[in-house]
């Protein structure tokens, strides 16, 4: 299987359909393959080898889904950089994946200068935005008008298709070598695991798109010849807009944006009924949060999605229909659904045996969509694949149904006076207390307790709720020791990764050097 | 991927939930699973080697689908052979593939003395009936209880799974080899293509499970933890009786089937209304006997699959929405519907050169459905692989929408005086007339047109249309040149291959070889 394989049966099956629509500018499936096709034709004019790499620092836009398809046209290798991330750490990535051609749009050019003879294999910039080309770039449109158009080069199978980097925020990064393959089973398994996955979808791509929550669903959707919207990044005003002008459909969110749009003041304004999916995904939803979001799109199906950039990404889905909180099937939304289709999952003890149903342990799966390991590190692909399972690091229990339940990661779990407390458990509470906006908890250091639980927690505006309120609200609904001993009120919000997942490891450090620094 | 996989699925999600009813047995995916391992441990103990083949040779039941599962389970290659074959051609397939072991059921076992001292490779022959056990043979249940369950032995990717033979009626027959990712990959295709997949059918096998058109879809039921039900064979009563009495939700049937349940007296006696899904395949359905068949299942949607053995076997779909006769989409349901999704199809000329939509060609595809070729027949296998794309040997046409639009078989189509007509279209004009129970049209030698039409007609009980009848009828509604010049009114059914396909060379071959006498 092959990536651009989807775009060919788009093309086939619907060519006078719209493919993009990306602010005023819209595509039919025949403009955007002939775009690609040439597009390719200029990679390959600024002598892109086979197998080489192309990178992409860029927001949302219907060139970023051009450059998806067209790197891979021309026998290339994708390379979607997070955008959130400083120069030393897209140095590193650049450089560690020998990328040779870099592409760059209006906002992200500004890190051009911090970059000045650092990369040590890039060839070629190329400007992909809308204003003056910066000096010593190649405009986009002009590669791409000056090219003729190549044949597809159709590398596929078990070639790498894409290389995704991960934890860049913290640590060095590891870049995730995903195959052809690896990314179109999970687009079969989601097609399979969706209903109606025959029809076509106006989608919105909101979530940032060199994640692969978002980026997993471009194969899938393209191959269903569905239409993609844009929007260059997360902005509450400017999704709600272009869901109601555009009659959009579908969408994937992480949990912290379904958050801050359930809390929008004025949503309710907005003409949001062609909306029938929200996936969502990326991160745990508290429950209280979901309830909430359920609330004010009721006749939205919530699809999630679970897994991680090393499974392409997703492992479980939990369907629409279990999301409903009575009944029998009610107990189900609280867990990240099953297995898709072609995708194995055991929960395992620390010595890798499978524990029994009910009992917490590492969830590890097995299965096409595994990648093939992280670029140019053995050690650490040995590591995460051993016994050939990949190791998601998450703690999670199955029910009796294959319902996969996730605790927490594996590495936020706290152990405190010798009970172990998952941190999302205590967050949920948290969440459930009106004037929260965000929290986090995280364990720290305590002489007594081996680690103590604390909670970072930010208040809506107009609450000034204290660390005695949060505490008292936790006793009511939770065992004591699983009640945070400290709360932090913060007033800015807490620091995100591009996916918009809390980092907590960016919230534990100073206790963590603090304790280091006593211990030495 | 591998196929026992999916069958971890299904015991993961749905333990205690009903896998297989047989009659008046009925096990739960636990017991079903548990017997696989078993009965994989037995062919083990009976010496099966990696790899190694495992024929059967049986009417439909619980224990063919253990036997699909247990054979890979044990590391083995399933080989189902075609049961109205006669011993030579099923002698030739046992030989040819090398079969260790073959199961045999109450009725097939009347074969074994025909086989006597002449299968060359087979060291066990395993009795999976329920009658007295013959001399010579192991009873499947002795040999399932005695054995240990092993564990799984996983083999997968592309090894392979099975081997199929295919054209054994006529000529030698050819094993098609199908790996692992090659049935797997039909099953998502099939999952992501159907609407409401994640649901759980119950699904009455009633064509012979030795065809892929029904056994493709052991797979894709089993990952969703469906329940099987099994009728022996093909037989109008039985089917209704148990579609009534278990509330059967699917089913697979090929074109005659549903023209003899259509015509069925005292069909609408029974309660069929839990029959949502009737899939159909494996020979084109005329259409004026698919609109009688949705006039009796008005609530029951019709899913149209195109494919063959060496293409696992699904290469198109044409879903339910297209299944109408008024409005826009009317003329769809005239077509086999589009490529599935991870399926490649072209229309292409004698010199495999793509052709414009609308014109007529021979089908060809590429993908993870493709064989990986015909057991130890190199030059076969290049010669249908050329290019890299299976040739289908079928002819047919693209629309503007990728709905390819089968027109003959290439070997079928007849060329008289010069026009090119297609056998099947001439079909479809005669099986409109209310006499026709079952009809075919060939090319017939002619001095006079290169080659004549032909038809062979079996009329309906209480009718006695003539040949003139027949001839007029056609002359009313398509071209003269295109009409049959002789008919031929049969008593006795048409002769059947084991798919239910109407076997035209048997057919024609009368003529051709009086011709051959002729010109020699």
């Amino acid at each position: 299987m092959y990536i651009t394989q989807g775009l060919k049966r788009a093309v086939q099956i619907n060519s006078e359909g719209i493919a993009t629509i990306d602010g005023v500018r819209q595509r039919t499936w025949a403009e955007f393959a002939e775009r690609v096709a040439k597009l390719a034709g200029g990679f390959k004019g600024l002598g892109l080898s086979k197998g080489g790499r192309v990178a992409i620092l860029a927001l949302n836009g219907d060139r970023y889904l051009e450059y998806f398809f067209a790197v891979p046209w021309a026998g290339g290798v994708v390379v979607p950089l997070n955008i959130r991330l400083a120069p030393p750490e897209l140095t590193y990535m650049l450089n560690d994946s020998g990328t040779e051609i870099l592409l760059v749009d209006d906002v992200l050019q500004a890190m051009l200068p911090a970059f000045s003879g650092k990369l040590t294999t890039v060839k070629h910039i190329v400007f992909a935005g809308e204003g003056a080309t910066p000096e010593g770039t190649i405009n986009y449109e002009e590669c791409l008008a000056l090219a003729e158009a190549v044949p597809d080069v159709e590398r596929g199978g078990n070639e790498v298709a894409g290389i995704f980097y991960t934890g860049g925020t913290t640590g060095l990064a590891n870049g995730v070598m995903l195959t052809h393959d690896n990314i179109i089973s999970n687009a079969l398994n989601v097609l399979a695991s969706v209903d109606h996955a025959g029809e076509r979808w106006r989608y919105l791509h909101v979530a940032p798109m060199f994640h692969l929550a978002d980026c997993g669903s471009n194969c899938s959707l393209t191959m269903m010849a569905s239409t993609h919207l844009f929007i260059p990044k997360f902005d509450i005003e400017a999704m709600l807009t272009v869901i109601q002008a555009h009659n959009v459909a579908a969408t994937m969110l992480v949990p912290t944006m379904v958050n801050m749009l359930a809390d929008f003041p004025g949503v309710e304004a907005y003409d949001l009924t062609s909306l029938r999916i929200i996936y969502y995904g990326a991160s745990p939803m508290p429950e209280a949060v979901l309830a909430r979001a359920m609330v004010l799109f009721p006749a939205c199906e919530f699809i999630q999605g679970y897994g991680m950039t090393e499974t392409s990404p997703v492992i479980t889905m939990l369907e629409g229909r279990y999301h409903i909180f009575e009944g029998p099937l009610s107990g189900k939304i609280a867990s990240a659904g099953q297995a898709v289709p072609s995708v194995e999952i055991k929960i395992v003890d620390e010595h890798d045996h499978e524990v029994s149903r009910g009992t917490v342990g590492e969830i590890i799966t097995r299965g096409p969509h595994v990648m093939k390991g992280y670029w140019n590190k053995t050690e650490e692909t040995a590591r995460a694949l051993r016994g050939g399972w990949m190791h998601t690091g998450d703690a999670g229990y199955m029910d009796g149904e294959g319902f996969v339940y996730i605790v927490d990661r594996v590495k936020d779990m706290i152990i405190t006076g010798g009970e172990n407390v998952y941190s999302v458990e205590v967050e949920n509470v948290i969440y459930q207390h009106p004037a929260v906006a965000m929290c986090a908890v995280i364990g720290i250091p305590s002489s007594e307790w081996g680690e103590a639980i604390h909670a970072v927690v930010v208040c809506k505006e107009g609450h000034n709720e204290t660390e005695t309120d949060i505490i008292a609200h936790c006793k009511k609904r939770i065992a004591g020791y699983k009640c945070p001993r400290s709360v932090e009120i913060r007033r800015e919000p807490l620091p995100l990764s591009g996916a918009g997942k809390v980092l907590k490891t960016e919230l534990r450090s100073p206790f963590w050097k603090r304790e280091a620094r006593q211990v030495q």
